[in-house]
């Protein structure tokens, strides 16, 4: 055993008595953390320390007021924005990620249409839940990246950007999901909340919508775990003086009938013209409601701004205002496979991990950050759990690039969909959304 | 999240899946453990990896399989020695450290002057409990450092080496070591019984008997953990096919009258020539006749060959067979400083943490790998538990080169000691050892 070292210079706290003490279930104390967090930005506390104060965090837990003092710490590692002097009252939503989860796309435009600014700093996806970065690359000569100027530009002339997060954000937050995502130490609710919320707290949004997915292809595969994330998420808002609400939603089948990058925006596209599929539409006008009553907005009816183009409008200028053309010609991938029903009856089960690996695998997602994705890459489904297909039609279509892809495409929906004769659906939810907390 | 890379080389595993295994309180598989051992002394597991492992193995425990599959794993990381070409049979020993424990020292010898071989690979110390290496190059001349080949010569011959441990065993112990040890991931039975264990084993010993200490200035502060501790290493030993004993010892005061480094030679010297403290002789002679019973050797008393000068002839054997003079007056440090009785009355107490840091401080130990420490440095009692003492008396002494290190010391020994009147001795135990496991 060692003991701190004794005169060595300037730090307040020794990391192995950080470790133990949340090893040995004790609360860790606001000077603690904000040292960890802190030294841990400096390269002081080494990375093999912190995956093992994680680790213990993980197992043995921090309470509210531990998480609310390690989201501040996070927060105070860098800048924050400040959205007072704009025009708009503003509102931002944040999704756990699932499959076919492109709502920010219509969303953004919509809220922006209905009167209340929409800050998006994004990011690029990791494993088999899309980035909402990646989705807008497919646009010929879309940029993700602004200076805050320009962002903040944007925000009052148009009403909605959807761009990169800089590094600026709490940047102790960037380093420590690194380290989690190699170190088993990810599915930790107190860190989960506290990375979101450091972001969104940075960033300075006055309000915030949180979109909890629970299901196969979310992060929170039960409905207790997401309840519990959501409403750490919500104090952590609250306490920090943003209206936060969480909507709880389902996500054990793909989001609408696209996963990918491409495809996903032209099924955006569709919504912004007043179509596209139900569950995407339903999800949109929910999560925009929740925006606009959060900022304050609570006469105007977003389906109105869906329905009579205006949410289209802003929609073509912010994709303008960030270089890409609206109508130009989505890219389109170079082979494609069609999967077809094994017999006739009824769609009882499609599973969104699934459709979301298959989806990574053909070229849509990344397995490292900084790998490069395939813009036209993804499956395009034809049909959704409960609906009645016939023996041989297709049920969804492969797309990528690269055909020597598709087999181990094909083995992530092996067992992923269920056709049965004379059946109902097992689990086709009534509305996607689940539960509201807040 | 991630998932494996595909087709990136030849690894088996993955090691955030092992991690998970272990977070999520499954059982880890023969192959996992192989393979994360393995990976990690080939750096392809990380350290932050490694750490978040230890910590949730720390925290969720490993069954009796999964602790000698480890142990097994990290034998496999390195050579194995053999010493059964020799004319002796072989017995070893190990202490789990504790302060003035310099029983290795007399132990050796002695066991060789009854007919068993003593192979002792020891380390250097670091913290409060010193090393033995540390100890026995304050003899001048005498070099720690020897080929397989001497060592196995001195063993033959002299039927007694105390030497440093090559690289070559373990070296999966040796890194994963280091890195519990920053990280706060010591403190895990398993682990620690690999630890020890693995190194014994490749070692190639014959016999083994455990010294596991229990008390303030042990590793392990209760009797339970202590007990868990030995009957884990006893079952590792005896599944090896090596005879393996464990005796439980008191390690709440300091083991004889000196905590340092030339001091405990002199002790021990003192004991080979039949006098010392009677704790130090008591453990000396029931870890002499627990090995020279596991090596089958059961009709010799060691006393008589500590009475007689045989083992104090075979001490000056092996101690000029490496080099050192046994002759030569051992140093002596610069300074002293002597605590005095503040009442009269009896010891009721003195902690051996406190006289353990203490020596540390005053520079008999290290705080990190390769510093260097004072030969001279230490204390020197002159009174145990039950002592009665005169108001004013000499306590102990301390010897430091650098008279700048007392007051750290003295910090150390605040609360360490009691003087009460007419009082009896709290704690002082019948006998040092508190139990045999085996």
């Amino acid at each position: 055993m060692t003991e701190p070292p004794q005169g060595d210079g300037p730090e307040k706290h020794f990391a192995p008595d950080v470790i133990a003490t949340k090893r040995d279930h004790q609360r860790l104390s606001d000077e603690q953390i904000d040292w960890v967090v802190d030294a841990y930005t400096r390269d002081v506390v080494a990375p093999e320390q912190m995956s093992a104060l994680a680790m213990a965090i993980l197992l043995n837990g921090m309470d509210r007021e531990e998480i609310a003092r390690w989201t501040h710490a996070m927060i105070a590692s860098g800048e924050r924005m400040d959205f007072s002097g704009l025009s708009w009252p503003t509102a931002d939503k944040h999704s756990t990620g699932g499959v076919g989860d492109k709502i920010t796309l219509p969303l953004a435009p919509l809220v922006a249409a209905c009167g209340v600014a929409v800050p998006q700093l994004s990011g690029r996806g990791l494993g088999h839940t899309g980035g909402t970065l990646d989705k807008l690359e497919s646009i010929p000569g879309w940029n993700a990246s602004l200076s805050n100027e320009a962002m903040m530009a944007q925000l009052d002339d148009v009403g909605a950007v959807i761009c990169a997060a800089g590094s600026g954000l709490a940047p102790a937050d960037k380093k420590l999901y690194a380290l989690r995502d190699v170190t088993g130490t990810v599915e930790a609710i107190p860190l989960i909340a506290s990375s979101i919320m450091s972001k969104k707290i940075a960033e300075g949004t006055g309000a915030l919508v949180l979109d909890v997915k629970v299901g196969s292809g979310a992060f929170m595969k039960r409905e207790d775990q997401a309840r519990e994330l959501a409403e750490t998420m919500v104090e952590l808002g609250t306490d920090a003086g943003v209206t936060t609400v969480a909507l709880i939603t389902a996500m054990s089948t793909p989001l609408g009938l696209t996963a990918g990058n491409a495809v996903e925006v032209a099924e955006s596209v569709e919504v912004l013209a007043g179509g596209g599929p139900a569950d995407v539409v339903e999800l949109t006008l929910a999560l925009a409601r929740e925006m606009l009553t959060a900022a304050g907005k609570t006469d105007i009816d977003p389906a109105e701004a869906l329905a009579d183009g205006r949410a289209m409008d802003v929609w073509r200028r912010m994709i303008a205002a960030q270089g890409g053309d609206p109508d130009a010609p989505l890219p389109e991938a170079r082979e494609s496979h069609v999967v077809t029903a094994p017999s006739g009856g009824t769609l009882t089960h499609l599973d969104a991990l699934g459709v979301g690996v298959a989806a990574w695998r053909l070229g849509a997602g990344r397995s490292r950050p900084g790998e490069s994705v395939q813009a036209g890459a993804g499956v395009v489904l034809h049909a959704k759990p409960g609906d009645l297909v016939q023996d041989g039609a297709p049920l969804m279509t492969l797309h990528t690039d690269e055909p020597a892809r598709f087999d181990r495409a094909m083995e992530a929906l092996d067992g992923a969909f269920t056709v049965e004769p004379d059946a109902r659906a097992e689990s086709s939810p009534a509305s996607v959304v689940i539960e509201r907390i807040g």
